[in-house]
């Protein structure tokens, strides 16, 4: 029989539960559920109940169950410091989850999970030194030295969405962050930032056909539509594509700079809805990482999309040890 | 009997031989000479000699030998694939030492053996997952991950010398650095790089009493020089701290929000003749970390001066296995 681990993906809309087999990475059960409600209790209600949906009514006999959220978690704690997307501050998850589902759990940040996912049984299967960087909602990493995630002294490691980028324009104050900080890559770059932003240009007067691709309700646009506007042509979706590719491919390039990994994993939602986006990427990554870190560095896609945290989180929860 | 091992710090002007009592990382001898003339065999010979006075005729009976060189080096190759301050491109320094020797070699970077000195026998000792930051004639770091010197995929991990920043005044062009890029954090804070400025800027007319503390001989002004007009009120050199301090600072920062270490080690020449900038450093690491990166970080100096490089490189290669 295959070994089975029980893995949770909760993003900030949606929660998956998953059983993957341990030995192939396969998801051989899936779960997913909208969140209609974000307070803690409910959240973990929704999760209660996924989780019954893919492993019956034992969801003990499959030892630690892997948690993978889309927030700052302290690391061995399962505490959750803060999840902007679920408005959540200091709520301790692990506890939580522990009492609900009569189990032992593991909570990990979610972008951690999905890159070890994405390590496991992903783009970067086989290899030791890895990068792995997400641009979806949210933008995070994942580091992998030797062969293990690297998770750092609070379990923090990997936050590329947090490192400060200075301002695309002169003059431009720095923006802020859903963390509560200024200036983070992720005020750029996440998607639910990218939203905002052409939201408020386009009511103080910019001119685009992003427009057009959203049916007129710009106050949700996705990369997709910002994406189709740049392939018909828009001037501002080029230049925000090309401004947003510079910014996280200048931070991903310092970061191979200084970690020297031999395969950087390009994923993300973002990243995903625009090719273009993910060439200018590909581009300032090629002409801002150090010579030498780029010598050996291979850059692939993403492979697991959607599945890879909930692959991760399996796999990270049933570790004996940590 | 101490368990002694041989170590060798390459700089761009001096050499260091040592050897080093493997169990309390004290230094029993030492040898250090200028260097003249800086050709591959030159340097090689001038080593050799080093290595002889503290090791007597027979330095294969002590073990591989460690060698950090101020340069970017192929990780397990001996290869120096590029060393601006000593001139050379692609220099098989390990083949060349070890034959002049008898003896195996292992090349590391200087940097990365001195943050293993720091994290053996120094500021960083008894962490696991540590950062140490280096500021003087070049720019370096070295990351301790889990209790290991972390390498990467060709052993030049850590370089944050040539991650790339943005000029910190709008519309200036980025400097070129050493390594032949532009934009690197090492062309603004390196050393070398800083007297090249300092010069260039007073040629051109700037006011500034660092002209006072060079004796009027601004072609070879230091940190230390600058710290002396800074702490005489000097508002360029006031302004030169504050916006050195804000580049490493948040490039410091930003490694810092990646990696999560529980210790980030500051030295480097650089750093320790100037409190202003340590100041101005701290301040900035302080403003810029993400907080959870920061709730359990300490922020230490550096305690071993220049025998961290030594220490280090005795240490790493005497290591077996690597």
């Amino acid at each position: 029989m295959a070994s089975l681990a029980l893995g949770i993906d909760l993003g900030g809309t949606n929660a998956r539960a998953a059983l993957v087999d341990r030995a192939t990475g396969e998801v051989v059960a899936l779960e997913r559920r909208a969140l209609a409600r974000r307070s803690p209790e409910e959240v973990v209600e929704v999760l209660r109940r996924a989780v019954l949906a893919v492993a019956g009514e034992r969801p003990a006999s499959l030892g630690r169950i892997g948690v993978g959220v889309a927030g700052q978690v302290m690391g061995g704690t399962g505490l959750v410091f803060n999840a902007p997307n679920l408005g959540w501050r200091d709520v301790p998850l692990g506890n939580l989850l522990a009492g609900a589902l009569g189990a032992p759990v593991r909570v990990v940040n979610d972008l951690s999970a999905a890159a070890w996912g994405e390590t496991c049984f992903g783009a970067a299967r086989g290899a030791r030194d890895v990068l792995v960087v997400f641009a979806g909602t949210g933008v995070g990493s994942g580091i992998v030295v030797g062969g293990r995630l690297h998770e750092g002294a609070c379990g923090v490691a990997g936050e590329l969405g947090h490192v400060k980028v200075r301002p695309p324009r002169a003059g431009e104050p720095p923006r802020r962050c859903g963390c509560g900080s200024v200036g983070c890559l992720e005020a750029y770059v996440g998607g639910a930032n990218l939203a905002v932003r052409v939201r408020a240009e386009v009511e103080a007067g910019v001119t685009t056909r992003i427009v057009e691709f959203t049916s007129g309700d710009i106050s949700r646009v996705t990369a997709s539509q910002v994406e189709q506007a740049c392939q018909a042509g828009d001037a501002y979706a080029r230049q925000l594509w090309e401004e947003l590719g510079e910014l996280l491919g200048t931070a991903v390039a310092n970061a191979v700079t200084l970690l020297n990994p031999e395969r950087l994993v390009l994923g993300g939602g973002v990243l995903r809805a625009s090719p273009t986006l993910r060439e200018r990427v590909g581009f300032h990554v090629a002409a801002a990482t150090s010579r030498t870190a780029a010598a050996r560095l291979a850059v692939v896609d993403a492979e697991r999309g959607d599945e890879a945290g909930v692959i991760g989180a399996a796999l990270l929860g049933s570790e004996s040890g940590t």
